[in-house]
């Protein structure tokens, strides 16, 4: 999507044809800055440090990361010490361990002078596959938002959203504003609500930037407000992403979507997740089974942003010595879903619902 | 409450029986600092610049600011002016001008020389009166809290509120707090879920300070978090102010309480409203029929806190340009509302349930 009116990606491999190009997140929502990625270490810290963040981001970014490696030593200790290295960045996120297993099966087998060839090649397709998963998903929900629409009679059409599953998130589109990108370009009137997204506060750090930057309209609200706009008509739909769906429908998603699905769901507003196949945990049934991360107290007692001269700092909002907890995740149940949109089309959060769309999984889900 | 260990109220004679102290609270809660007014000008400015908050603490500011107007000058002159430049501070506070009517109907009467005197002692009266009232809602809601508590087995009973309806928004004790406060000090073993309460942060900033000095066990958590809490079983009792409670029970709150009351409703955890009998609003039936303030879209833009080396500042925490609403109020319809607590007991949030403490108004609300 764009940037400052440029068409701009979260991560590129730049025209010297092997160094990679990434937006700098850290920096955001104040600053653009992109950073050149040259040696594996570069990917290691931007994957730790959070330049780079976002499940499939992560994973395109560990692939340009081995690729770095094969490039400066493609030797099988190399490859080994790399996926390992690459790993421990962020022990946690699967999509991470996902991608380097896959390179793992592919570059093991290769002689090594194919292996850097192989890794950047493997890196483009990851990138483009995450890219044209994101873009079906928009044509997908634009198909929901014409309908929609309808009833609007011209009227811009409110969309609230929680946190930042975007294009920020992914390589471009992102999930839950693939949707309101699609129907933006449509040019159907559309108006964004986007949830603050405290204690990180990515809504209004990295969604709002999005849509400013691409233009879309957008107003940025406490996480408190969506409930009241629901009651007052003043949503008409509300589109999240998502961190993982159970086999039966339950949605894990940032802290407070469960609070905007139980507003929409007492409002009468369509209340849907938006999400690629990948994020589809089939072999967890119930959403109360999903262990919840718990995050620094420090994300709860603080908050980071630009002071009035431009400097980034950080404020505590309480007196010194207050405690603090930060569950990170909640767990919307699949009955205040109203439905989920994927690459592959729309369905009810429901086990039939998503073994319509992916029939392939029947016997695995059974 | 306690501050420091020492016993404290918002507001006091001083001990030349002639100047009124004030604990400043736009000061809180990095510091704390008590200020002293000795004329109207001062009162006013405290009123203004919101070193005192909360409708009653307001209402006996406006009277002590009038008594100090009568010591300098009790002539009808200095009465009417001090009268109208008290009300032009805060526009729409209803208490405010409550008590300003209630100073003129009482002094406009007198001699010039008794105005003060009267002044000095209805301000007091007031001041009383509140901190009775307030009491009173916590001996009430002490005796929900055991019954509650006789589940627990000795554990902690888990309470969540949002926002600050503590005594720093009263003379002492608080509404919604009062009852924790009081089944504290009965040696119940209570903790505090604090709201952070976005986007002014009064949860943040003044319930997580005021329990923190009392001695309360609490813990801060962002808004999003409640629903969740909720979900784990982590919450066995709600307990909000309010603003206004209309004739049929409707409860409009700071923005963001109807959002609980929906998780607390989903979870079956009982949902309480602490509120003065100033706080009904007889005349008004629905709730949907209450206007909510609109409030700077720079409180969502901007927290203020304290930087690492202890200065306060304000940081920006989206890319300049971003445009906000900041609703300040919403509503949560009286089935959400498990009960009030009142200073007169408890009741259903229902017209039969207000009219069954207040039985003085069926006339009125028939």
């Amino acid at each position: 999507m764009k940037i400052d009116g440029v068409p701009s990606r979260t991560i590129w491999l730049q025209p010297d044809g092997w160094s990679v190009g990434i937006l700098d997140q850290t920096a955001l929502p104040h600053v653009v800055k992109r950073l050149t990625l040259k040696t594996v270490e570069d990917a290691a810290h931007a994957i730790k440090a959070m330049q780079v963040r976002g499940a499939p981001l992560i994973g395109v970014t560990a692939a340009y990361g081995v690729a770095l490696a094969m490039r400066a030593d493609p030797s099988d200790t190399a490859l080994d010490g790399a996926l390992v290295f690459l790993a421990e960045q962020r022990p946690t996120a699967v999509n991470l361990r996902w991608a380097l297993n896959d390179l793992r099966e592919r570059l093991a087998p290769l002689a090594s002078k194919e292996r850097a060839a192989a890794a950047y090649a493997r890196a483009a397709e990851i990138a483009e596959d995450d890219i044209e998963t994101c873009r079906r998903i928009g044509v997908n929900g634009l198909r929901l938002i014409e309908e929609i629409a309808k009833n609007k009679r011209g009227e811009p059409l409110n969309i609230l959203t929680h946190c930042n599953a975007g294009w920020l998130a992914c390589v471009d589109w992102g999930t839950a504003t693939s949707p309101i990108y699609h129907a933006h370009d449509a040019g159907i009137p559309v108006h964004v609500w986007v949830d603050e997204t405290r204690p990180r506060g990515q809504g209004a750090a990295l969604t709002a930037f999005e849509l400013l930057h691409h233009g879309v309209p957008h107003t940025l609200i406490a996480d408190n407000a969506g409930g009241h706009l629901m009651q007052k008509g003043d949503v008409d739909l509300v589109i999240v992403g998502t961190d993982r769906v159970t086999a039966c429908g339950d949605v894990a998603n940032k802290i407070g979507t469960y609070l905007k699905a139980l507003a929409a769901h007492d409002n009468r507003v369509p209340f849907y997740v938006a999400l690629p196949y990948s994020t589809i945990d089939w072999n967890v049934e119930q959403g109360a089974d999903i262990p919840i991360e718990e995050r620094s107290a420090d994300e709860v007692l603080r908050v980071a942003g630009r002071l009035s001269d431009g400097a980034i700092a950080t404020v505590a909002i309480s007196a010194e010595g207050t405690p603090a907890r930060n569950p990170a995740f909640d767990v919307t149940p699949a009955r205040l879903v109203t439905g989920l949109i994927t690459e592959r089309g729309l369905c009810t959060a429901s086990r039939e619902g998503l073994l319509s769309l992916y029939p392939e999984r029947k016997s695995v889900a059974a």
